[in-house]
């Protein structure tokens, strides 16, 4: 290539999920020729993003305050708290249903091979707020992977310790979905999970 | 959303190209969580860039020296010239032919609506060059639009006035192609440019 600080920008483009080496190109060119403005408005960005955003101290979400919006919205109801793996879970729950309760974001899931067990996911944190005595329905809506599913059965127990019944969130067809179209797992899942007509 | 940073963030995404509200949040989920070294690598990489790449002197392409690398390069065939619209286009040129002579960038198309004329494209600077006298094959590979073929046909007469020769890159159906698969300009172009065979 031409340039090597245009070289740098396209290798650190490669950063970004779904970005290859072609894409990389077609950005940082379009950056240069066409949208510098723009393009230092997202590096600084997020560097102020990356460098100022932390977790919730409550629910570990992202933000850059002590609490989240939603752990500090008093109007929200404190007895039904909501087990995600992912920020980006808690607004798609958000933007889908009207659950007005609380969320806990376990920023990941169990996963001991890759060194992540309770306490990398502040179950800690989660178990301080079951002895509060708060929480009268646990939600589990963690991904229904392998992982997401051990995680989710961990949690419950942690739960039954402290006499709080849980709830799994549903799985099985997509509605609107055809059953051709679906994966297997999650047809095998559906039909194991089916209810009286 | 949660946080007004990561809100920013998200927003300022939205400038690179293909990128919509959700790939720009999956972006930026992506860095927070899992790879914040790399995101201000990318941060800084964009500004270093934006900040110090300009235009090549002699060809107008991209780079943060006075002349591109091409242009320096003393091996290469300086009595070939090779128009483009786009430093995107000399990389292109440069994986897929044996091409050793140079080239001259455009860095856009003659649209005089928009506001682009001859100035904006330097063709004043490509003028001086073709006054040198060193210039004996003029190549025309600026792209096959309206536009493309306006700017060619402009530069071939600017050449013509100093008894420069001028090729055009052929356009036709892309080897390996399917007829029913080629947009209908593309075939067009092909049923007019048919040679003996
Ligand atoms: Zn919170
Ligand atoms: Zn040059």
């Amino acid at each position: 290539m031409e340039s090597s600080l245009l070289n740098e920008m396209v290798e650190a483009f490669k950063c970004l999920p779904g970005v290859g080496a072609r894409t990389a190109q077609r950005m940082s060119f379009h950056l240069l020729e066409r949208d510098r403005e723009a393009g230092l408005r997202l590096a600084s960005a997020m560097q102020q993003a990356i460098d100022k955003i932390g977790h919730c101290q409550l629910c570990r979400t992202l933000t850059e305050h002590e609490f989240c919006k939603i752990c500090s919205n008093t109007g929200r109801d404190s007895s039904k708290l909501c087990i995600v793996e992912s920020p980006s879970d808690v607004i798609a729950l958000e933007q889908a249903t009207d659950y007005r309760g609380h969320y806990f974001v376990l920023m990941g899931k169990l996963s001991p091979l890759d060194g992540v067990g309770p306490e990398q996911l502040g179950l800690d944190l989660l178990e301080n707020r079951f002895e509060t005595g708060e929480i009268k329905e646990l939600i589990l809506a963690t991904n229904p992977t392998i992982e997401g599913e051990v995680t989710a059965h961990y949690i419950h127990q942690l739960a039954g310790k402290h006499d709080i019944s849980a709830t799994r969130i549903a799985h099985g067809v997509p509605i609107g979905g055809e059953l051709d179209y679906v994966d297997s797992g999650t047809l095998s899942h559906a039909f194991d999970g089916r209810r009286a007509y």
